[in-house]
C-alpha cells in the first residue's frame, strides 16, 4: 500500500475530523502541504513500529506544548491523544511532567486548552 | 516521608551518579537549586501517581529535545531513560516522532548525543 | 508557616485577583498545577531574600515577554508589576530594553498587551 | 538625508498602512519604539545594499514564521511581501521550504495568515 | 526517478562532502533518518519549482539562525549557501536582516561560524 | 555627542574588554553589526533614563537566560553585571526567579556559566 493511502488511514485514526479540517484548510493555497502531512508525517512516521499509537500521541503533545505557539495543533492532538486511547488524567499527567523541564506557562496554556476539549467528552 | 528524602530517592532510581554531579556542581554557587530539584522536580513532580517513571523519561527527553540548547540535560536523561527501562530503540523512536513537529536539526542533535550514551552502554 | 500559606499569602499581594483566577481555573482538571504554583513558585521562590518583589516582577515580565506565547501570563504579571510597584515607565523601559536581544516582535506584543492594562489603571 | 526620513520611506513603500498602524499604536505608550523601527529596523537595516526588497522580506517572512508567536507581523510582512513583489506562490514556497528545519505547526500557523491576505489581495 | 535518488542528488548539489557525514553520522543508530532527510527535505522539498537553490539556502540559513542551537547545521549550510552560489556578502546580509527580528545574540552567533567557514574558501 | 561616541563608552563601562573582543570578531565580516552594536543597542537604548545600568542588565541576563543558546553573550553581561554593581547574588537569585518561567534546565546552563565568572573574580 502507498504511503498516500497509508497515512490517509493513519491520520483518521488518530485525529479523526479534526485531520480532515486541517488538510482541508490546505487545499486553497498549499495543497502539497497537506499531501506531506499525509505522506511523511502520518504515512512515514506515524506507522513505524516501536511505538505505539498512544505512546505517539504522549510525546505529540509533549513536543506541541514546550515548543509554544500551537494551540491549533494542540486542540487537534489532545483530542487525537483521546481518540488512541489516552485517559484525560494521563494527558494532565504529561503537561505536569513537563513543569520542571519549561515552567508554569506553557503549562498553564495546555491545560486551559484540554479544559475545554475535556468538557465536550 | 519528606520530600528531600522521596526526591533525593527518585533522582538516584532515574539518574543515577548522573543526577548526583548535578546537584553537586550547584553546591558552590546556588546550593537551593539543588534542593528545589530534589524536592519539587523529583520529590513532587516524578513521584505523582499516573504515570510511570518510563513514560516520564519518555516525555523528558521529548521536552529536552524541543526546548534546544539542553544538550547536558539530554545527555542525563538518555542515561536516566536507559535507567528506568527504555531501551535504545524506543529512545530513538521518541526522537524520530519529534521530527514532523519541531524538523530535523533538533532531532540530529539529540540523536547525536544519544549516539555517543549509547557507546558506553 | 507552611510553603501554602506562605504562597498564598505572597500570590495574593502580587497578583491578586487575576493569580486568584488562574488557580481557580485550575482546579477542574489540575488542581494540583495550582497547588505548586502557590508553594513553589510563590511559597519556595518569590519568598526568597535577595531580591525584592518589585526586581522579581521585572525579571518575571522579562522571562515572559523574551519566551513568547505568553499572553495570558503577561497579563497577570504587568498588573502584579503594577501591585508591587513598579511604575507604568519602568514596565515598558523593561520591555524597551529587550529590544537589542530578542528584536521588535515580542517586545511589540508586550507592549500591546500593557496598553490594554494601563488604559484600565 | 536623516536615518528618520529614510526609515519612514522605506517603512512606507514596504510595509504601506499596515505599517502605519503600527507606529501609530506605539505613540501612546511607547512612542521612542515607533522611532526605533523607523530609525533602525528600516532606515539602517532595510537600506543596506547586498539584498533587494524581495530578497529581505523574505528573511522577515522566515525569521516571523520560525520564532512564532508573531502573528501580527505575519500579518503586516506577507503584506509588505506582497507590497515589495513576492507573488503568492513564492511566499507559500519560502513557507514550505521551513518545513524540514521547523517541522509543520510553525507552517500550518504562517499559511492560515496568508489564506486571509491572499482572499483580499 | 525515486524520491531516494533525487534527494541525494541534490543533497549533494547543496551541501556536498558536509551533507554526506551528516547522513553518515547516523547510519549507526538512526539510519532512518537518513533515508527521511533525502527523501523528504531534499527529494520532496529543495526539489519543488517555485524557489532556486540560492533562494532556498538563503531561507534555511536564517530559519537555523532564528531557531538557534544549530550551530552543525548553519555549518552545513553555509557551506551548502557558498556552493549553490550565494556570496560571502549575501550571507552577512542575511543575517543582518533579522537583527530587528531576533536581537544580536543570535546573529552575532551566526556570524562567528561563517567566519570560520569563510577563511577556509 | 553622537549615538557612536555614546555607545562606545557605554559599551565600556558595562561590558568592558569582553564587549571590546565581540566588536572586534565582528571586524573582518561584519563590521556593521560592531557598528550597531555600539550605536543602537548601547547608544539608543542602555542611554535610556527610566532605569539604571543595574537594573539594564539585570533584564540583558534574564533575557538572555530564557532565550537559550546564548553562552557567549551570557558570559559577557554576567561579567557586565558585576561591573555595573550587581552582587554575585543578586547573579543567581535573578537566575532563580527564572525557575518557575522557564524550568531548571536553562537556569542551570546560566549558573555554570556564572560559576566559572565568579571563580576569576
Amino acid at each position: 500500500m502507498e504511503r498516500l493511502t497509508i497515512g490517509k488511514e493513519t491520520l483518521k485514526k488518530v485525529d479523526g475530523k479534526a485531520g480532515d479540517a486541517v488538510i482541508k484548510s490546505l487545499e486553497e493555497i498549499a495543497p502539497d502541504v497537506g499531501k506531506y502531512i499525509f505522506e511523511f508525517a502520518f504515512g512515514d512516521i506515524y506507522n513505524r513500529s516501536g511505538l505505539n499509537l498512544k505512546q505517539r500521541e504522549m510525546i505529540t503533545i509533549t513536543a506541541l506544548l514546550i515548543q509554544g505557539d500551537t494551540s491549533s495543533q494542540l486542540n487537534v492532538h489532545i483530542n487525537g491523544a483521546l481518540n488512541v486511547g489516552l485517559t484525560k488524567n494521563e494527558i494532565v499527567e504529561t503537561f505536569i511532567q513537563c513543569i520542571p523541564y519549561i515552567g508554569f506557562p506553557r503549562v498553564l496554556n495546555a491545560i486551559n486548552i484540554a479544559k475545554e476539549i475535556f468538557k465536550k467528552n
